[in-house]
């Protein structure tokens, strides 16, 4: 979606974000839509275990920051961060998760009832806004996984659901039960089918919204995310 | 404080962390513990007016994201920021306000009582922990000004009350309201005699909090701040 792009690159050169700042939000805020639906607490698996999948760009690095705030939380997170970016930011959020005893699984099960019987859901931080169908073979195979325990497994999709078209969406493809849109809902969002839908990213300037008629619905007092209603004919699974 | 600043050096050094992770979650954590005791909503004077005072280091960063925060929470800040700093993370801090539309004050009132009228509260981001007494006149002058209308206005110090020596306070200096506390309280908070004590900075690893000794209380659910209880021999004003 190209006014994602480029509401992304009015922030940074318009307003100067960095990049730390605005993923160090955004994850944050993944990390407190996820704990709203999933307390810890009422995980039972393994000490509230969560499969956090990240990607080699920005929505992996979202999903890093997530990841972090969730072990801060309470959670036990385990990272799958297969193709890791080489940039310092990158390098330093997964040094971030490293030094707070996050695991990097090495590779992705085979069986994926491994993730079934370990986890009690997933993150997927595999794919964000700027994907374009389809994924190499060794995503496409761990999307392929992933839609296979969708069922037994909630997953939780990051901005974008991984594999989808950024409008049009992907209807044989991952349906993630939680949906966090970032800075905005993209298009796709109106395919999503899944249990609940946030919004998080609590960081638009109000002259942005107005220049891009974005009508984000208001936060409640300080949260970081806010809860979208879903559409009356949307399908609850 | 030595400690204080070893367990900064560890944060970005060890931890990579970097200054605009931190201070992002720093001055949202400040925004949130000020939303806790001063709602919006609550404020009479001019749709919550506030004024933020920044001073030139890595305190007066934390209170621009804490306006910045502030500003979409609902409030009305302005700034008084009169030694600006040149890093580029600052200026696009500053820039950053700018763009929200949050004004800056050119000088401080000499009539404090102009402070008294038009502002609900006066956030302190002057100095922190780095400070060593005494100040220099342009901000010992505005100490002071500040000092003598907290009667009238209160006052939120961002981690350290300014003008406060780290270990011993200072008995006749400025004595805010609300103090937040970042990544640990630092001695001198023994002295603070105001309402309520927040800590905030959710980021310290276990891992530093043990090595350090910290014993930090733990932060509810997702919150990023958690308020302390006032030792009982306390004078609450």
């Amino acid at each position: 979606q190209e006014e994602a792009q480029q509401i992304d690159q009015e922030l940074f050169n318009e307003y100067l974000f960095s990049l730390d700042q605005l993923m160090e939000l955004a994850g944050y805020s993944c990390a407190v839509a996820i704990a709203r639906c999933y307390p810890p607490e009422s995980l039972k698996k393994d000490h509230a275990a969560v499969l956090v999948c990240c990607g080699p760009g920005n929505n992996g690095g979202d999903g890093l920051v997530c990841a972090r705030h969730m072990k801060l939380f309470g959670y036990k997170p385990t990272l799958f961060y297969p193709k890791q970016n080489n940039k310092p930011l990158f390098k330093a959020l997964a040094l971030q998760c490293e030094r707070l005893d996050i695991p990097t699984l090495s590779f992705f099960p085979t069986d994926p009832q491994c993730i079934v019987d370990s986890f009690n859901l997933v993150v997927d931080g595999i794919f964000g806004f700027s994907f374009k169908p389809p994924a190499r073979p060794e995503f496409a195979s761990v999307l392929e996984g992933l839609t296979n325990i969708q069922e037994k497994v909630p997953i939780c999709s990051i901005d974008v659901p991984s594999g989808w078209d950024v409008e049009k969406g992907n209807p044989t493809g991952l349906q993630p039960d939680l949906l966090i849109s970032l800075t905005a809902p993209k298009l796709c969002a109106l395919h999503f089918k899944g249990h609940r839908h946030f919004l998080g990213g609590r960081f638009v300037p109000p002259g942005l919204e107005q220049k891009y008629g974005l009508r984000l619905p208001p936060y409640p007092g300080t949260d970081p995310v806010v809860e979208l209603k879903m559409p009356p004919n949307s399908q609850q699974s």
